[in-house]
């Protein structure tokens, strides 16, 4: 899962577009600092950076933590404190739509994944969605099929709740490396629960290969898209996803504890058996009646009522990716990663850090995590000198870098800050 | 359930301190605003309606549904997404209180339902926290024991989920009436699950009764107090309830779709083996032990990341409730019921209502039901001409009398647009 500290790979490095010719004798902060520079200037999503409420002087990488509000979230908030709730009250379920805003808003969302509409609803939390989907994964399952395989370096609340999903269908549970997934399905998969990025290490794994080798077993495979989405493209329609989960509060920005969400592949919806089967998903929810009808489409997902200012406030979150392409994130973020990774080999004292995020772009998410003596006192004093990342225990950095308002001058500066404190420079 | 249309009990009715003798003769309108003007000057929770933003010139009998923001919600939103999350970022989990907020606000709802610090976790919806109690009260329950009680009035959500957790733990489910559940539970009963009020017909059943019978039996008491907490004294700890659930957004302000409760006795704790065993209730969250190890008290009925908009929005509406005995709630409640009721006796035509919410004082929570033909259009109608209740499907008015905020001039002005209404008058 780690890998050696090396240079990153040199093809995948936009070389400056600009650079001086002067620049080979530079310094090489200075040469850093010219192409940082030339790299923003010639950046397609420089502009989109203007829609984020960020703090000045500060260079913000924990947005694979918890992504910054963006400009309009309060004028959105206070629109439906004062106006939708205070004034309209309870005629706002149907008048301002909150009682459709978890499909809608999840058609939103989707379209970052990869999910044509009337396939994501949005509410609860990531591990409450983990559980309606494994436990829906399993019912779907052909009999005789009785495990459920996860992925050993799972964020851990995917494992516990798989272990209680498991325990509640009769199910055994087994863990096994995310690479290794697809060919440890056998005969008793029911299903796999695999991270498209590993939240510690940053490696992203290989979904369409995996979901693949799933189905060849005769396995459904459930993604937990957390530190994907909104970093990279999801193609979860186009690879044949069945079930998906993921949180919004990352690189979607919603907020602290923006609801999760959950995918459900179209063919598999009426399928869909809810271990929550809570009104917001009967189909004549004011109907009132004692027995349980479950609805059509994704809304099937949903489960009680919405906490609806934190959903709308992830609504207006979703605006910052107007006229966005995806695919211009990635790249991006890409080049960051190998700025930083750049910027760091060249600056820090050799022996200092360790990289654990994969070199290889194929397998690299939206962060670098770099392995550290002290790592939480460095984060401390980083965090103190105005860059912002956050440190997994025992020993990784972890720097988050959401090419929607993240500048390669910011890649660098982290990477001087660090050789900073490493040095003992004050 | 239902009960004839009678006269509301005169014991009840607060006489008006200061009616005038002239009063006899007048017409009945003139003395029930006279009557109405009296009970609102020596109203002591009068003063606490200034905490709320209330909508000029309309008079809002639906926070049994919805309540109405507190003048402080926008402040505190305001600082929340600027300073807490904007400015501080991740670092607001520790620094602003967001991880530990959950128990803390926990607290602050336990204490306007009887349940001392430590035993109330705020989170999820209440469909969720319903199968989280009922999963977990099946597994304390005594071998042999495979039968969940519900409340066959319920609101259905907790039916549905009832029997979603009646099927996973592989217990039969028999819907009983409220009042006869505790006769009705058995040596296979593991526990039952029983609304505290109804939220049809606004009847109020009985807490310390119905729970002592269940022990009797060997049962567990799980109680949904969704229609009761903050309009009515509810003692958790005092009347030996196991679990409890409810939601905040009707008689708490919490805003739409503000997080639920729950509620789990302490000496049940360490026996409480949560089906949702998410990271946030886990004994060392920041480990990332692969193995799951629950915390001790309320917060192992966490799950996962909290909405933290919703939840803290949540906190500041509690602040209404400073300085307010619940005891003054429940006098004002009934009172303003008694003179609603009254006031429909005397200017509703014969015949075109019929009271379904019981009229003794006991079985009564804080809404009044009205039977009544085309109640939707009905409720269209009054909502036209600024009385905002809800409709319940077939045939039911309801009206919420919430005493922050519900005048006895407002309980007048309802009862007269709804008597012109049924007369047609323009």
């Amino acid at each position: 899962m780690s890998e050696p500290t090396t240079q990153p790979q040199d093809a995948a490095v936009d070389p400056a577009p600009s650079a001086p010719a002067s620049a080979v004798t530079a310094d090489p902060a200075a040469v850093l600092t010219d192409r940082a520079a030339a790299l923003d200037s010639a950046d397609p999503l420089r502009a989109v950076r203007d829609r984020f409420a960020l703090v000045p002087d500060e260079v913000y990488l924990d947005g694979n933590s918890l992504g910054p509000p963006t400009t309009q979230v309060m004028d959105r908030l206070s629109d439906v404190v004062g106006r939708e709730w205070g004034r309209l009250g309870i005629r706002s379920w149907d008048g301002s739509g909150w009682w459709t805003a978890p499909e809608r808003i999840g058609d939103r969302v989707g379209a970052l994944v990869g999910a044509a509409p009337g396939q994501v609803v949005v509410g609860d939390s990531t591990s409450v969605n983990v559980f309606k989907a494994l436990v829906a994964a399993v019912r779907m399952a052909p009999d005789g099929r009785d495990e459920i395989l996860v992925d050993a370096a799972t964020f851990p609340t995917d494992g516990y709740i798989a272990e209680s999903a498991a325990r509640m269908t009769g199910c055994t549970i087994r863990a096994v490396a995310a690479e290794e997934i697809g060919a440890a399905a056998g005969e008793r998969t029911a299903v796999a629960l695999v991270n498209h990025v590993d939240y510690r290490s940053g490696r992203l794994n290989d979904l369409p290969s995996v979901t693949a080798a799933l189905h060849a077993a005769g396995a459904l495979a459930v993604w937990d898209l957390c530190h994907s989405a909104g970093a990279l493209p999801v193609a979860l329609d186009g690879d044949g996803v069945d079930l998906a989960v993921g949180c919004t509060y990352k690189y979607l920005n919603g907020g602290p504890g923006s609801p999760a969400y959950l995918y459900v592949r179209r063919d598999l919806q009426p399928r869909f058996d809810s271990p929550l089967p809570g009104w917001n998903s009967h189909a004549d929810p004011f109907g009132m009646a004692p027995a349980y009808a479950p609805a059509d489409g994704a809304l099937r997902g949903r489960v009680g009522t919405p906490e609806i200012l934190s959903l709308l406030a992830l609504d207006t979150a979703l605006d910052a990716w107007d006229g966005v392409d995806v695919a211009d994130v990635r790249a991006k973020s890409l080049a960051l990663t190998d700025f930083f990774l750049e910027s760091v080999t060249a600056l820090v004292p050799p022996g200092r850090v360790e990289t654990v995020t994969p070199l290889p772009h194929a397998e690299r998410g939206s962060q670098v995590s770099l392995r550290c003596a002290n790592s939480g006192e460095v984060m401390r004093t980083l965090t103190e000198r105005g860059v912002i990342g956050d440190h997994r225990s025992p020993d990784v950095l972890r720097f988050g870098f959401t090419p929607l308002y993240t500048r390669f001058a910011d890649a660098l500066r982290a990477a001087r800050v660090l050789a900073d404190v490493l040095e003992g420079t004050p």
